[in-house]
């Protein structure tokens, strides 16, 4: 049984939680948040919940970083430099390479492992994404998102001017293209009109089709599905017309968190430094041995 | 530039040709034939054929083996005791274990690399099988094949008394239920009555919806494409009915030779021995440096 301390405890933590507590090779070594508070919620019931990992009573082999984007990189560095291994779900595509860069030489330095942006895109769509590529090197891949929310979307809406509270719905329209249903509750003193004219010209909305609807409660809303139908029409060899699609509808947290739990396992059979989720066998997110596996799978 | 070597030159040969033809990083250092035919088809104009290896002018890198299933085991020992590294597309599931552990001893003798069963089922759908299961560990997988030939089938029907020429079908129901539409040419001196009995309770056909079509020309029916359907439904972590769905429709020969191209440049990558294709990183499918493929699909 490996040791897993889950770092951070919001949606993601949750479902990580869970999905430690359902594989047959992980214990959870505790849970490390900034404020421990008085009265913990009922699943942590027996579990060391504290403010720095030195605290928890057994070393953890892997730390699973439920942080926000933003802090990875330096969360990261704090267990790499206990030569403690780390997986995250980092998801700003443009700066997945740099990120792998600067903690693949803190995984180095400390003989660690340090697995990436694994949730599901980046993560496991990558996966696909790269496989789709490969069978039809020549062709157009379209990633489709929704119908979900995007956090990204829904905080760039809450920092506008006269949003008291708000929800961004991605919705597939196609060909890489969607279109954005924006929920908002009005804070008081403020007309629709203006502030939805502020919502569309923001440079995240600005390009897209958005539609922006005022409600009495956004809370209400609120789920946790999401989905993905990405597809490939190229050539492969010299044989055009190669048609490849994969679509997934989920629970956005709970596939993430499965996806850093398998990812916290493979990270025992690399060797050190940072990898993302396109640099690892497939075999090495699952639990048993190999030669069940790929009698079952192959 | 890696030398490739074509090992057999049917439908897949052929595609492999074309595949190479197409690939950055890849030359073609001849085809191996077991009997060099006087007159050679028009594509293979420029390029050693010939009955050995040892008779080309330039030692490959790595042999893709084009040859019938049951000759890979013998055909890839020769060339893995060359020191040179070998690629199939083996597809006789139940036995995909046992091809692996012979051809990995016979690699790590000679400090090369072999990787089996990469065609696209077993092979590119493993890839997809697996990391299904790994994003949802609890659940059932279906793989649907078809519309398209069945290789198996037809060769079932083949070897069936009063059966001139043939062509099973692999339609697909659902849930991995499978319909075999049975197209035949009849000898002369048999009734269809007689040998679509024959067909019907041949242990290939009968737990599987068979039908039995008689038709004038057979070759008239023949196309190379195929399909896959693969679901997934599953808990990730403790969250029920997620689901994963896995399309493609392809011609059969482009993709399994597109693939074996992929795992020969693949197979530089490795430490000897012999490997699945789940067993290996997508990302060493690709040409290309590593920042630019994470850059770009991850």
């Amino acid at each position: 049984m490996k040791k897993a301390v889950i770092v951070g405890y919001g949606n993601i933590g949750h479902s990580v939680l869970e999905a430690l507590q359902t594989a047959p090779d992980f214990e959870v070594a505790g849970v490390v948040r900034r404020n421990v508070p008085d009265k913990l919620p009922i699943e942590l019931t027996g579990i060391e919940v504290v403010s720095d990992v030195n605290q928890l009573s057994v070393k953890p082999d892997v730390a699973i970083l439920c942080t926000p984007t933003r802090s990875i990189s330096q969360e990261a560095k704090k267990y790499l430099a206990l030569g403690i291994n780390t997986v995250d779900s980092y998801d700003i595509h443009q700066t997945i390479y740099d990120l792998k860069i600067e903690l693949d030489a803190a995984a180095k330095e400390h003989q660690a492992v340090s697995i990436i942006s694994a949730g599901w895109d980046p993560g496991s769509d990558s996966v696909v994404r790269a496989l789709m590529l490969s069978c039809a090197p020549k062709g157009i891949t379209y990633t489709n998102f929704g119908p979900g929310m995007s956090m990204g979307h829904t905080v760039a809406v809450k920092a506008i001017e006269g949003v008291k509270a708000a929800l961004s719905m991605t919705i597939p329209l196609g060909t890489g293209v969607h279109r954005r249903m924006v929920y908002i509750e009005l804070q008081d003193g403020y007309t629709y009109d203006d502030v939805a004219n502020r919502i569309k010209s923001d440079a995240y909305f600005a390009s897209d089709e958005t539609h922006v609807i005022a409600v009495d409660c956004v809370d209400d809303l609120l789920d946790k599905g999401h989905g993905v139908h990405m597809t490939r029409k190229g050539v492969s060899g010299t044989t055009q017309n190669q048609l490849f699609e994969f679509n997934m509808k989920i629970n956005n947290p709970a596939l993430t968190a499965q996806n850093l739990v398998n990812v916290a396992r493979a990270s025992f059979k690399q060797t050190p430094g940072a990898y993302t989720m396109i640099e690892i066998p497939v075999i090495d997110l699952l639990p048993g041995d190999n030669e069940t596996l790929i009698r079952s799978l192959v």
